[in-house]
């Protein structure tokens, strides 16, 4: 069980400001990742469409073919700051346009690269946000999105796997069930909940998660801009296998930092022992069978 | 979807001061039965092991075999209660006795009454309560009981369908996601957290349950008494469909109550749709196929 986090290693999620200028975009975040290197960061994330404003309208517009690293300006300088950094980096998510010859559709997609600079992994949001609360908040990404299809757990080298979700597709349970039961030692969420969902829900889905499946988890989100179209929640945060709260900030950017080790993950298994204690004779296991994940 | 629960009903949860007096707690807890239908509950509930102390040491001596109503003191108790009191009795927990023939197993169970006084459900605990955390609490529940083997959805003449499930059921996220989905309005957990997993983790189970499943949630412990050997955490709780806490008490004796209604579970799966958005091309649905659970 020790093995699940091969050595401790220190999390970054970077809260990042975002703008309406891609280039701005990453130039910006470029340096919030050598920042967090610097730190000390082993792993690093960045938020849900952090090199673009976050909205129905402007996906198509700002979407990146990802068929290899010529056909995409954000897969070049993701990979080039990983490498520069020498970290694992979690590169938020970004509209993908479909390959040539589909149909053109696009989704909300996270690149994963190695410390050299290598895309390890790929996750496309699973679960759209199409929510209809009466006076507060109706956004339909479905509008302009389509779906993934696949869960995600990335080997990220020296360290272990990784579960990787964005925004949204917290809501479902057994994304992260399956993830921790797969090996993972860490659940990573780049997401933008909003001023209504977030107050409610963020927190909870956070410490949830890592309660039921005693995991570290990351939730990333952009900085708030009451200027643009969609208001952020913010309050990035890194939960323990426990459910505390390791660090969050507020609604302003900055960098959310935690130390993550495997021998807390043991601590906290041993001391509440639900890995042993599950009784499939009595249900089934969500992560034995037909799931249909990327690793 | 409205037809989950056919009409508004109030809930109380009573969170009873126990005794070690089997005769004064089946006394007491009929008291309050009768207070909590005065104020107008439609459903009571009343915690874990209201009859009895709580502990591996005391299982024996209280238990009881649960074969028919004249072999058991708490049965005939509670049935007279609930018949009284014109309510749904949700009769906490106590230890049973295996019918004879048996092994002489001991089971940790909540039995279910109708407004008439009928036994209508029965729920042994499924996931006894073996934790050791060092330095804090160690406890052994399977050191004197053996484990329950399905899961309970109780159909509430009136109302509609309740899953029920005991305490330390409630860390096992399944057990709430296959009752919800078969139709569920209300998940009861009579329930005694300590003061270490009580402060850490009574309201985030209690609220993340509600919240993934967008159903009503009580979680209803037994009064704290310091001179007892187990320190419940009490915080006896109602939460709603959105995962907002309607009522909570503190460590004392009192019954907290809340008014539910369909309506509110309509609007808020209206709001946020997981129960339509759910992925099961990409996982299995714990509440398919092989699901041992009583009805």
């Amino acid at each position: 069980m020790s093995k699940l986090l091969q050595k401790p290693v220190k999390l970054a999620l970077i809260q990042l400001a975002t703008t309406s200028s891609k280039p701005q975009n990453l130039s910006h975040a470029h340096s919030k990742v050598i920042e967090a290197a610097k730190a000390g960061a082993g792993i690093v994330v960045l938020p849900e469409c952090f090199n673009s404003p976050y909205g129905v309208k402007y996906f198509d517009t700002y979407a990146e073919r990802l068929t290899s690293k010529d056909s995409s300006e954000s897969w070049r300088a993701l990979s080039s700051m990983a490498k520069e950094a020498g970290v694992v980096l979690v590169g938020g998510s970004i509209p993908e346009r479909e390959e040539e010859g589909g149909e053109g559709r696009l989704y909300n997609t996270s690149m994963v690269f190695s410390e050299k600079g290598e895309l390890i992994g790929k996750h496309r949001k699973v679960h759209l946000f199409d929510i209809d609360i009466p006076g507060k908040i109706s956004f339909h990404e479905s509008d302009a999105l389509s779906p993934g299809n696949k869960l995600t757990i990335i080997d990220a080298p020296g360290y272990g796997k990784i579960g990787l979700a964005i925004c949204y597709d917290i809501r479902f349970p057994e994304l992260a069930m399956i993830a921790a039961r797969k090996g993972c030692f860490l659940l990573l969420y780049p997401g933008a909940f909003n001023l209504v969902t977030g107050e409610k829900h963020w927190e909870l889905q956070a410490r949830a998660r890592a309660m039921d499946n005693q995991v570290y988890l990351g939730v990333c989100s952009p900085a708030r801009d009451m200027e643009a179209d969609y208001h952020a929640w913010g309050h990035s945060m890194v939960v323990d296998p426990n459910a505390e709260i390791l660090d969050e900030t507020d609604e302003k950017e900055s960098i959310v930092y935690a130390e993550l080790s495997g021998e807390r993950i043991e601590e906290v298994r041993k001391g509440v022992p639900i890995y042993t204690q599950r009784r499939f004779d009595v249900y089934p296991d969500v992560s034995e069978g037909r799931v249909k994940y990327e690793e």
